[in-house]
């Protein structure tokens, strides 16, 4: 199965790229960068930075559409650092990123139809301009988003989570015209939990010890913003999780809207023919498993010091 | 299985009455009258009338708490009309109410256990009455309750449904003491619907007609409030189905709360080891048929003219 990631990189985004890396049914055939808990540059540039890390320097990043106006959040600096990597300094990277995130999404579901899967890890303002500048992108492509919440609350207000927060009309457009969209939200992301006792495996390694560093900053700061949880949510590494095995989550079918406030909730006018699915149950035993051991195999085997 | 239903009735109470009467696997115990769709004297009033129609004058009705400052929306008055049901008028019933609702219903679960169901279809007001006056009711009573929406919005405000809303606090308070309750909220209700077309078929008998006649004034309305439906939604009587065959629905385990402006939503911090059931897929057609085939014996049965 071939895989994009939409990643704003992030913490979380650094993991499930880790994870994509290492996962042997996914060849990585690009990321995609936007913004939320970094700008878009940033992004960018971390995403390249941790591929170089991770030995991977031969998947291309495609710089993504920004929003007018887009600033960090307080809330987003606190949880994944400043530089989105919890403070940890990763060399500059040797390669330059693509222009034009968009014409790649575009492209590349023309060329490889179902056996293409793209996980958006951010906001949904590329998958949307994807969609409104290609109709056939729209029909054909197949989304597993990492964003929302259906039968929980939202994390950045009451209603909505951080990333459909961030362009609510977007997600609304990409939920009344994607054909194939599975929505992995906080329903299920918020009961895959990775403690300390996680990241102390990885450090054998250089590029296990330096993961291992950026994640803990985010365990810390999930010790502040969710002490009820015990851990850190794996929101990113899920939902790449799900692309490859759909079989870790139960899924209700829905048809979904994005109201302006950033909740995500059934449409009660489209309550027939759901085109999408809401994972709402997770196997979060087996998923952290395969992550933690696709991810020490990773680790293993790239950069050792 | 014995059964109490708690009604407000309405005329979707009065098809969940109707259908409870009918069903062989359900032994109609009580009735306890609350508020909502109409004050709670009117409702009392109104169960008395149906059971009387319904040759089931053995069924003793009980006189519940309203709620100070209640008045009737205008929007009850215009699904149900001002009498309740449809603005169709019934003989003065013969019989009186008992007072003290709350006490039956802690003295029935006293008695019966796990043999009893409870399904109140209005607000939650008489409920976390009995469990605030007897903690032993919170964790014994089996409650398959109508009323929330967690999947899609709600339908008196964009995030709560009426009965929720008329008493948030009551409802959370049941979410957080119940130890075994099945919310068969707006997610499911919605999605099974009555027309003239099934209501035409009961017109050969007094009671049906008469039943006929309450349900097209429903069913009136709801061309005017949802129109997107095509008929109107049988809330009531479909969690009185759910208490006699939970197979009517599939469920998500998840502990609930309700929020102030009546938002019934899952609760981030008891996400683990849920007591409680949301319906959030129905099969309506079974449901329809069994709703349909059960009415249409008992309008057979009971006093033809």
């Amino acid at each position: 199965m071939k895989i994009i990631l939409d990643l704003d990189t992030g913490i979380d985004d650094a993991l499930a790229l880790a994870y994509a890396v290492a996962h042997p049914d996914l060849e990585l055939i690009g990321v995609t960068g936007t913004y939320g808990n970094v700008p878009v540059a940033l992004g960018v540039r971390n995403s390249l930075a941790l591929l170089e890390l991770l030995d991977a320097e031969d998947v291309p990043v495609f710089i993504g559409p920004t929003r007018p106006g887009f600033n960090v959040a307080p809330i987003s600096a606190f949880i994944h650092g400043r530089n989105g990597l919890g403070e940890v300094l990763l060399p500059p990277p040797r390669r330059k990123a693509y222009e034009d995130a968009v014409g790649f999404l575009i492209r590349s579901v023309r060329e490889h139809g179902e056996d293409l899967v793209i996980v958006p890890t951010g906001p949904s303002t590329s998958i949307a301009a994807a969609m409104r500048e290609d109709p056939d992108f729209a029909r054909n492509a197949r989304i597993v988003m990492m964003g929302g919440a259906l039968t929980v609350p939202g994390n950045v207000t009451p209603y909505a989570e951080a990333n459909v927060f961030q362009d609510p009309q977007a997600t609304d457009y990409v939920f009344r015209h994607a054909r194939d969209l599975t929505m992995v939200g906080l329903d299920v992301t918020l009961r895959t939990l990775l403690t300390r006792e996680h990241t102390k495996q990885w450090r054998g390694t250089r590029t296990g010890r330096i993961y291992a560093d950026i994640v803990d900053y985010y365990i810390h700061a999930y010790k502040t913003t969710s002490p009820h949880l015990g851990g850190c949510g794996l929101h990113d590494p899920l939902a790449v999780a799900v692309a490859a095995d759909p079989s870790l989550v139960t899924c209700l079918d829905l048809n979904l809207r994005c109201e302006d406030n950033g909740r995500t909730i059934g449409d009660p006018e489209r309550l027939d023919n759901p085109t999408a699915r809401v994972a709402v149950a997770v196997d979060d035993a087996r998923f952290v498993d395969d992550l933690m051991s696709k991810l020490g195999s990773l680790y293993t085997s790239t950069s050792a010091c």
